[in-house]
């Protein structure tokens, strides 16, 4: 039973809450730091940072967060559009869906007879057929209505969120390369901590996790540092 | 027959790569845009906007890409971690496992004689049955192996390409208002088509993706926009 119950639980942990933070977390975190860093290379003062690094929030929590709201959008519409296209076929073409069931149950080596008996318990109650048919044939589940909005929003703040940490060096040191050398310390850490989390949630090793992730921040800004440097 | 051929068709539209180069170009070609726009209200050069768009691409693409490939190899683990636990417990404790296949079978109506039925062939083939769990139970499918590379080339590559249609105009005007009103258009244009070309493969209406996309980039650059006017 113990068994049983911790499995629930990994998946509760999985859930669409945690994924969107992920998301926006991990770019907000990544993104404005690099272009600050980037900028840190080129600029004098940090009030251009600061202009920058706003716009950049601003644009990447908007953009990302209104991307996640026409995801959620897409999926409901792909799921309507699936749905009555399995509730047409099972009533014009039974034959062909009753062909697709029982290649389904065949790959996992029911008999013959066996698939016969399941596709006829089927082919009695439409409505469950197509169901099955959703979540088997086309592994897809309807959606949360207020998934698309819940997670416009999750996404957005956490962008904000995040970005605001690599930013908060560059309102209290006027020198760039100080309020850099700040922003790369904290947001490292950040990154790391952020990491950890995340593992734990996704259920990959979280010191791994937290390694990665701060490796990938790093690398993003670097090249953006070096590359700012080139181009002024 | 025709229907069913649609119907495997459209499975195939929907594919990673597709999903990967949305991902990127979407992205791509709205935060770059955002944050150019954004600037343009705050500076009298287009120098410093390339630098930051620059620095921006680079670091947005990086940190895409990465977060791409990450995601990938996360999804690898998850399989792997859940695949050894369906193994374990299909040896461990296989009458759990069997209510839990039965739970399955009872929800699309299938009588008891059916389930038992079913049951008892799985357990006579307890490698298919750990399939049957995986796929059925969990909804994972096993991930191809180089599906992270792959995701994180792609991801990075729509972006850069994305970024730098908005970006072109400041290369090419020296006014930061030319440039600016220049990469307005070229950039409403491309969101236009990009969002089009999404919807056919989505399944959404082309015409309500196209403005939808282009929506939401002229929202995250207004808003940037007026941000950096505020902050400087």
């Amino acid at each position: 039973m113990d068994q049983h119950l911790n499995h629930v639980e990994e998946h509760f942990l999985g859930s669409d809450f945690i994924r969107d933070v992920v998301i926006g977390m991990s770019d907000g975190l990544t993104v404005p730091f690099a272009l600050a860093a980037g900028l840190s290379g080129a600029v004098d003062t940090t009030t251009l940072i600061l202009t920058a690094g706003g716009a950049e929030i601003a644009a990447g929590s908007i953009a990302m967060g209104l991307g996640g709201y026409l995801a959620g959008k897409t999926d409901t519409e792909h799921f309507e559009s699936e749905l009555a296209r399995e509730q047409r076929e099972v009533r014009e073409v039974p034959e062909l869906e009753e062909k697709e069931v029982s290649e389904i149950f065949r790959k996992y080596g029911l008999e013959e007879e066996q698939i016969i008996s399941i596709t006829e318990t089927m082919k009695k109650n439409p409505e469950k057929w197509v169901d099955f048919m959703m979540k088997f044939e086309l592994g897809l589940e309807k959606p949360e209505p207020s998934r698309a909005r819940k997670s416009a929003i999750t996404i957005a703040i956490s962008y904000i969120v995040g970005g605001i940490i690599p930013l908060f060096p560059y309102f209290i040191f006027h020198k760039p390369s100080t309020a850099l050398m700040v922003s790369v310390i904290v947001t490292l850490i950040a990154l790391l901590i952020f990491g950890y989390i995340k593992g734990r949630f996704t259920g990959t090793s979280p010191m791994k996790s937290a390694f990665q992730t701060m490796i990938t921040g790093g690398i993003a800004a670097t090249v953006a540092f070096g590359l700012a440097r080139i181009l002024t």
